[in-house]
């Protein structure tokens, strides 16, 4: 098959190198001249060019960067692709991807591989990057069956774990255990920040352990990212703040009320749930 | 010196060892023999008992026992101590413990040391715990000077960094870098497993990757001592779940009003504020 990357940093990198060891043909895009070369010299494409137009022969094109970019990069691309290409991305977000891009090209499918390193850009791609790790896949009523089949096909050459769902139950879910989290955390910095008493606000960044440091780790993470969850998941992301607001406020309630009781029940529910989520 | 520890725990234990390999004299106090035997063996102490009168000898002693207990213990102890002895103890909220055991035994100094491991019990004990770690103290103004300095000087013997500020001051440093996150983060818990349709709370416990994992881990503690900071550092919590409350409205605010700028502003912040608590 001959697969078409359009941005190859970590992950779009990370996908050629594995479907180029699966035998796949693979043609990548770049907006840097000295990325191309990279990816060439690393042997994670076979052919890179900062032309779309490369892209014309692909079965497959996966679609890699930035979320804000996703939609403007598929119009651009659409007139250089034969009508049978398939088109997939790999955005963190599905609903406001899936919907314009869908419409713009009927076959589009969203995606989702979720691996990563701290590290960013062509360097940090490696093999195997995504082995054993979830690959959503957000079909909706419009998607042909074979065209999901294929993309599923290429999801196994990853050695990842492969998940259908729609775009918005993939949104809520992420909302959940990703993006709340992100705000949860922010806030908690944004809080403690604001002690008005500089001896209190030192001695509290003086006797900060590994509680603060593992609750407040996303808050304090890279704004860009959690901008644009907040942009692109801003429905499921409000939905899930809602929520979880209510949760606070319960407990609130349970300390003005001295209600010991019904707290310590929730403290215990809350170590019970956690560990299907670990 | 002579130094009297009642509750011989991983914290007991540890500042019986370090102290008596400063050659002080330890005298320990458990409600189990086992725990008295064990402690001698380990040496963490030259004689163990589970009598209070044991410390009728005692310089100083330390209080070791679950917070509940310390002014029940102090209770106890006092017929038996002499009028010059100095008490303190290492319970993790101070203001609830200081005031009653002040005025019981005016000779009472609160102590906060926080270290720790995963451990409990007089076998998890081990010399230098303490060494680089925080322990506070928090004198009162009816507090002796020449008492406050016995007592940092046993800290000195440890190796610890001394902190000294009021009961308050700590409770509320305590609550912003300790106690708010464990509600924080308890809700984020209980919040995501409301989720109502199986198929996304399954999808999102098989999504959830390290952000949930480090978010969520101190609201998935043990219930116990998350109810006995709520219980016990109560007002300070409180005053920091109302500051954290509105922090998040205005997130959720930011987010209904699409306003990007000033919730980018917001996370840049956040990610800038939280290196000094580290």
């Amino acid at each position: 098959m001959i697969i078409g990357i359009v941005g190859l940093g970590l992950i779009g990198g990370s996908l050629g190198l594995d479907w180029r060891a699966q035998g796949h043909q693979v043609l990548g895009v770049s907006r840097q001249t000295s990325t191309c070369q990279r990816a060439i010299e690393r042997g994670a494409v076979d052919q890179a060019s900062q032309d779309l137009g490369l892209l014309a022969s692909a079965d497959v094109i996966v679609l890699c960067p930035p979320i804000a970019q996703i939609f403007p990069v598929l119009q651009a691309l659409t007139p250089h692709l034969s009508p049978q290409a398939l088109v997939t991305d790999v955005g963190s977000v599905k609903t406001a991807i899936v919907l314009p891009c869908q419409d713009h090209w009927p076959r589009f499918i969203g995606g989702h591989p979720m691996a990563g390193t701290a590290e960013q850009g062509i360097e940090a791609a490696e093999r195997g990057l995504f082995v054993g790790a979830p690959y959503v896949l957000t079909p909706t009523e419009q998607t042909l069956a074979a065209d999901l089949d294929t993309l599923i096909n290429l999801v196994n050459d990853l050695q990842a774990q492969v998940h259908i769902c729609s775009p918005e139950a993939h949104d809520q879910a992420v909302a959940w255990i990703s993006h709340l989290p992100v705000m949860v955390s922010a806030s908690l910095i944004a809080t403690c920040g604001q002690e008005a008493d500089p001896q209190i606000l030192a001695l509290a960044q003086t006797l900060a352990s590994s509680g603060f440091r593992d609750t407040s780790r996303v808050g304090g993470g890279n704004p860009e990212l959690g901008l644009m969850m907040a942009q692109f998941n801003r429905t499921a992301l409000l939905q899930s703040l809602t929520v979880y607001r209510q949760a606070l406020d319960q407990v609130v309630q349970w300390l003005q009320q001295e209600d010991w009781a019904v707290l310590y029940q929730y403290l215990q529910r809350t170590q019970a749930e956690r560990p299907p989520f670990l």
